[in-house]
């Protein structure tokens, strides 16, 4: 059995996530449909992490173990004639036995976009966080900084999944305005459930006044979800980056 | 009466086009129906160009007359509120009651995109030709070239709207790559049905090999527009500036 890692875009408008789930389309079922018509035998993806409903992938990496014989430079042009528009294959390549697409993975990095201006753009519907009342973004990126570094990080995340620590370590969170588009660069070795929006959220609501940005260090030390900002819109939230290093399998996707 | 201009914005892929048609959604009768809410009378909108289906506007100018004494400062935001979310009006303001949004229109500027790599993006569905062939930009430009001056387009136009003359002036039609994206700005001083998607589809076929680029001359003094190139598909194509000089209202929306 080969393993096969895949470098994938999507436009998660259409989607109710990347997991699997009853009565929904998500992503991995649409692209292990298109993998099973490819190889010829049902397939299970292994994806990087679970995107929620509506939110964007500019990079992102799963994996499959399949024994067919097709050559792994084709799989992209195969798996792209079975998948709709919105999902794209842009790379595959084989890695070694014990590669597993989120077990593998130490750092990842999703941006968040926000739409700031008091008119709404029509090319930005479901693809950024439109926002009418001006943000000051240095404010944000106060608010931001306490984020960074290794902590508790209970009070942005939203129950839900089960997990042994809400401990991760935020490697950056960059706030950056190009006209009127605020970009919010988050990169950690880990993601709690809404983490990144929360944290986007939490930036925003410092800089709407309804804290004061240095505080985000206490909100975040009190452990308390209700203290922090709202969790911000899907729409707005792509993953952008990710490395890899599990001692046998050392890249960097974006 | 007063006479009302508006910009507006659209991402057309959900309309059959601008103008008002039986049994199907354009972007013209949403607006109208907006604006009738707004100023309370049936409102009849006059654009600045017959946009096909599925063809954008980074900047639209229409114009409409009522006797509402809703302040123009006020419609934009009154406006949007009864518009869905992919038509935004960004301003409005009085002109004068011989102001028509086509008839004052001098120049206007079209801008294509194509979206060429060999990997299909999903952003860029709808907004962008994908053209998985590379394309050299220069030969583009050197076809391009002649389509600019005072000419008879009559080979790059489709039948269908009858008009007076097939003779239009082209200021400049600029192509440029930036990565996988090539933008094509085309600014004429009036456009036949189809003219600027059949000038990218001329361009691309000599960037292709079809014919040399200079040949483009020859095809376009032929005046046949079987021997010209393709007309590009609608998603890449998008409105993106208006020049105004009627005399009285002397404007330029970019």
């Amino acid at each position: 059995m080969k393993n096969i890692a895949l470098v994938l875009k999507y436009e998660g408008s259409a989607y109710h996530g990347w997991q699997v789930q009853k009565n929904a389309v998500s992503v991995a079922a649409t692209l292990e449909k298109a993998a099973a018509m490819v190889v010829g035998h049902p397939v299970h993806i292994t994806g990087c992490g679970r995107t929620d409903a509506g939110v964007h992938a500019k990079r992102y990496v799963a994996n499959f173990r399949t024994d067919s014989g097709i050559p792994v430079e084709r799989l992209p042009y195969a798996l792209n004639t079975h998948l709709p528009e919105d999902i794209v294959v842009s790379d595959a390549f084989e890695v070694h036995e014990g590669f597993n697409a989120i077990g593998s993975c130490v750092k990842k990095e999703y941006t968040y976009l926000i739409y700031n201006s008091r008119i709404r753009d029509p090319f930005y519907v479901n693809r950024a966080w439109f926002y009418p009342k001006r943000l000051d973004e240095t404010v944000m990126q106060r608010a931001a900084d306490c984020f960074v570094g290794t902590h508790d990080f209970a009070a942005v995340r939203s129950v839900g999944t089960d997990v042994k620590s809400t401990v991760r370590k935020v490697y950056h969170f960059d706030v950056e305005r190009e006209g009127e588009l605020i970009s919010c660069r988050i990169c950690a070795n880990g993601f709690l459930y809404n983490m990144a929006r929360a944290m986007v959220g939490t930036a925003v609501y410092a800089a709407e006044g309804k804290f004061p940005p240095e505080a985000v260090a206490d909100i975040l030390a009190g452990k308390n979800r209700t203290a922090a900002g709202p969790t911000a819109p899907p729409g707005g939230l792509y993953m952008t980056r990710l490395w890899y290093d599990d001692g046998k399998a050392v890249f960097h996707v974006e």
